[in-house]
């Protein structure tokens, strides 16, 4: 028994997500970071993994080269797996190289810049034989997998009416020298969308997680509202799933004073369930027959595998660092062929093309005059 | 000085808003109800009338006969307005009898079946010189004047962005011998549409309260959940402001579990606004700036006006009833001559109109391929 | 069938506590004023009540000229209950003056000044044969009374433990020219406590109502906060069950940036419930084994009774003048010689007198060096 | 540059603490376990150890053996600290074979089974010249800190009231079996006091952390609410601060359905804080002047220093691991030479003799006549 080996694209000095990964790769004990390359600048990448503790021999300026010097190590030592935290625009050429270099990939979000590049990818990890993971945070909540399982088992009963949202304010005025805003609001960097690409697709992971249906068809508005963007900021999505149940999709960048309000309610023919991402240890249930319940994590609801999923007793919060590291977990479990609860849902490269697909039907919905649009992969 | 005296039609045994209607205009002390015609059949409407300790030579059971029995009698005895709270089919008739009689009218939404009926109405009111209002009571509370004035005085800066929705559970199953059910999923009396007609026109005036300016287009899917109904029981709505903001409007009555979700958020350049009818003494004011406020209901805000549509300290939780009371209030003042606060939005004929214009537009938008339909009123 | 005709005595221009009486008494339309001694200051009496439309020679100057008056009517005219919405001191004496003269009391709280006076009015109103109604208007809210009903009925198990609080800032500093501040911290016009004298005695008899049982000993802290105050502003009490619970019952009303915070949780074996006034139409009910329930007022469990006490359907608001209203229901039903609801909880006399030793024990404990001191009414 | 190396001494398999500890010292990447004594039975320490990756030969069964054993490694592999995680009755020889050996010490509280204990065990500190850490992790939230920030800043004025509170529901009932349960109620293992001793001196840490002054008599009453137990399982404690402030400080763990509900409100002259453990990323400020504020974790409120112990923006919730390793990284920073933010504040053997000497004095004031008991360490 031994630790897994992450190695870790991007992830650079005043990079937020990458930090955010190896938290949640670091919580449990037992994965590792053994080797990175954090930027295309030698120095940066450097100073990256020193503070880091890796060796230097284990710090890299090029993927490509990162990817050929890890599989020459011996087994005993070469990485396991790689994270890959850039830009958007660079997730497909690093996955492709990790995967032909034989490394399992653990990927954020969005897969790709395109459905056609998710198909690429697809393919290329379906010829792999290896593991795939995208990274959807949200939906490693216990209360998220909580409420799949109740949907699944039909506690709610046929699924009517879906509500999700997504409001966040820090996009609201110019944010010029924000790294962050900066290759977010650029197309070359983030891809066709904006605020549908970045946090939209987020919503939609988690409705089409929860209710274990896909969308059909769909309407959109998305709106640009800081002058000088070329991207979306703001836009509403009107959906219809394939089981016959309606809802709205909302995602903005620009409510102000909003921080990361991703929220969830779907109403079924005999109960709904509400879960809010800012509050994520509650999670509500109603019926026009009984009061509503506030479902907590760490609930001792028994056999279902999900309380594994819960590091703490009820009362002791936990956030969206542990609900990341339920992926990493999961995701880990699935490399190491350990058995994951079966419950629980782990987003993979069919979930990356879902959401590429999302994006660009979203896009070519807002700009065309007909209502609907259907949300097909050929 | 005199109270102010208050006839009825509709509203008899078993009705739910007439009885609010009776509570809203006597909790301040300066309205009587002395007469009414409470129901067409007329052991019913004596029964209800006689429980409302009025004389029996003041309970009618023919609306038309009570108009002209009460034009004859002496100023010193007959009624000054007739308030209105019969199913909606009986609005305009009710109105124009009343009109016709020269009495104020203070009316239950909505003013009528249509835009054809309401535009017959807004003529009648012109002509007649007499006071028409509407009971749209949501923007009766203190907190949604206080709204509209922040927005009215620019603290948000331009809108941008609007979510408004009101939730119900109530008609999510089978509800066979529901009195109020009953009339609102029947098209003869309640008009085109349900959810949209009894609900999100409420949803729809609320926004354009607050906001101060029109929607100008709009995209709507509606649905009938509940199989065996004709009308609308959920809907979904885009939109799109004169003043360039966007937004969704939502009302379902089939969300299970909902009591009486009416929410409204409202995010302009620089700040946003949060208001939520089932906790009406808070209204949230957000921004990038500064943490959240929850400014409530009881504020000692100066010199508005609108503290006098609040009648206890801060703590002492008001509500529906107390909201209602004030759009009797603000009525009252109009027809006694007396001045109301120059903040508060009362609803007229014009109000009803728009909200005419918006259900059928929105039944229309529904049954359309093309995405977006104007809301205009010729 | 007539209505109840209520004349009152206090509640002038200005004051506060008086005008929500009316507002409370006219809800429900079946109470009407007719009569008044608004002020001992004979402009500011007549002004008022013409302010309230009463006849002139219905508006009285002299509380006790104003029992004469009244008792010399004829039974078609007279009044048929006073309710006294005086400071403190006055309670007594014109309660005695309306029970001598054969009228019903509704008395604003507390009863009197001290014990000694309650147990004169205790005589006082056991000789006269008519009712006795105090003010004690938190638990007239409908959740309230379910509370108490739940406790009764055994399902939160042998109670444990009690935390009643009562939180308000507006003492916090200087007050001077606030007419309700100066009376309250006046001792011959309050009493020998400000704090626990008006609220902490609300806050008492919250936690002895929904207990259905008595505080036997205590153990208290009381402060003055502001400097130049004679009486408390500030106070903690320990509790001492006679069913063995024990618990905490605070008071403040220097507890700065609070409004009106009365809350109290209740610890049983199996379960516990928490209310607080400020969210009034939500009660808790907690345990171990099962997810929080929110009950929400405007439930329909059955046949309670309880359902009476709400107006509106569940998310229509219901607040602290509905809860007023229903104490003066139920004091209408009891002198009306009509049925109130079973378990519904109306205080009286010996609530009064409860009060009255509750004030006068805590301000003797928080003077001595000795821990427990017993409530006990000799 | 290295991480910091810890050695553990309790936490096997199926403890509680150990594992949280664990994953706060993992969180960040820059301190690695590297030995423990997990168990005092060899083949449970042994197991454990493993399932941490840990070679056998730095596995120990007895905590002494591994202070010898570990103090005769080379610097570089030996441990830096040790993290003390067993039932309090070892937290005292534990510590005192630690600091003999060289090591520094983090001790999960109490720091010892009483003031005694904890006077020798000070004394050992102070001569060892090692650092000596004590984990209250709630004080490792940044809310707390910024409440703390500023109470010291004067924002709020003079202190005057204080309300803290712990609520536990977990021993309502009989808890055989239960591991935790089973020597937190056993005085030989968990000391004189469950509730106090368990959760009471957090809440009494909290308080005195926040305020920055101390506790200087206090008045107790201490229950024991389920048959069989030796040890109070509920309390309450009327406090007195060397300020002038007063308070109420409430601990019991018989509070059916309450999860981990520790609560600080704190009234100045001019405002009031309040923070709820169980939603951590939010602070609420309040005053007569202003509407109440909630100030999220998160916040980039400039240049306080504390903005270092968030980890995500503003709306990622982080929790109960990530307070807990906030205690880890200043105590990290502290024996590492690293600069900790001048605000934040770190419990050490002082605050572990104050809980010492709160628990000894409640116990007794629980149990004398006399009311007020000073709270002193001579």
């Amino acid at each position: 028994m031994r630790k897994l080996r992450m190695g870790m694209v991007g992830g650079g000095e005043g990079a937020f997500i990458g930090a955010v990964h190896r938290m949640a790769a670091a919580l449990d004990g037992n994965i590792e970071l053994v080797c990175g390359c954090f930027s295309a600048d030698a120095e940066r990448s450097k100073r990256s993994g020193r503070g880091l503790y890796l060796a230097d021999e284990r710090i890299y300026t090029d993927y490509q080269q990162m990817m050929r010097a890890e599989a020459a190590l011996p087994a005993t030592l070469r990485m396991d797996f790689v994270a890959i935290v850039t830009p958007n625009f660079m997730h497909l050429p690093v996955a492709l190289a990790a995967l032909a270099a034989g490394f399992h990939v653990l990927s954020d979000k969005p897969a790709t810049m395109s459905v056609v590049e998710a198909k690429v990818l697809r393919e290329a990890v379906a010829a792999s034989g290896l593991s795939y993971g995208l990274t959807h945070p949200y939906i490693g909540y216990p209360l998220v997998q909580e409420a799949r399982r109740r949907v699944a088992a039909g506690e709610l009963g046929a699924i009517r009416r879906v509500v999700v949202e997504y409001h966040q304010g820090w996009l609201a005025g110019e944010v010029g020298g924000n790294k962050q805003a900066d290759w977010r609001t650029d197309p070359s960097r983030a891809g066709i969308s904006c605020a549908m690409g970045d946090i939209g697709v987020h919503a939609f992971n988690l409705a089409e997680t929860v209710l274990g249906q896909q969308v059909s068809e769909l309407c959109a508005d998305l709106s640009t509202m800081v002058a000088g963007r070329t991207l979306d900021d703001d836009g509403n999505v009107l959906l219809r799933f394939e089981g016959g149940a309606r809802g709205v999709l909302m995602a903005s960048q620009i409510a102000v004073g909003e921080e990361n309000a991703l929220r969830l309610r779907v109403y079924g023919e005999c109960a709904a369930l509400e879960w809010c991402q800012e509050e994520p240890n509650s999670l509500w249930l109603k019926s026009n027959e009984q009061p509503a319940q506030r479902i907590r994590s760490g609930w001792a609801g028994g056999d279902t595998g999900l309380e594994s999923l819960q590091r703490t007793p009820a009362g002791h919060p936990e956030g969206y660092i542990e609900a990341f590291a339920n992926i990493y977990q999961q995701f880990a479990a699935a490399i190491g062929g350990q058995s994951v609860p079966q419950q629980a849902a782990l987003a993979g490269i069919e979930e990356g093309l879902r959401g590429m697909a999302f994006i660009e039907t979203v896009v070519a919905a807002s700009a065309s005059d007909r209502k609907w649009h259907p949300l097909r992969i050929d």
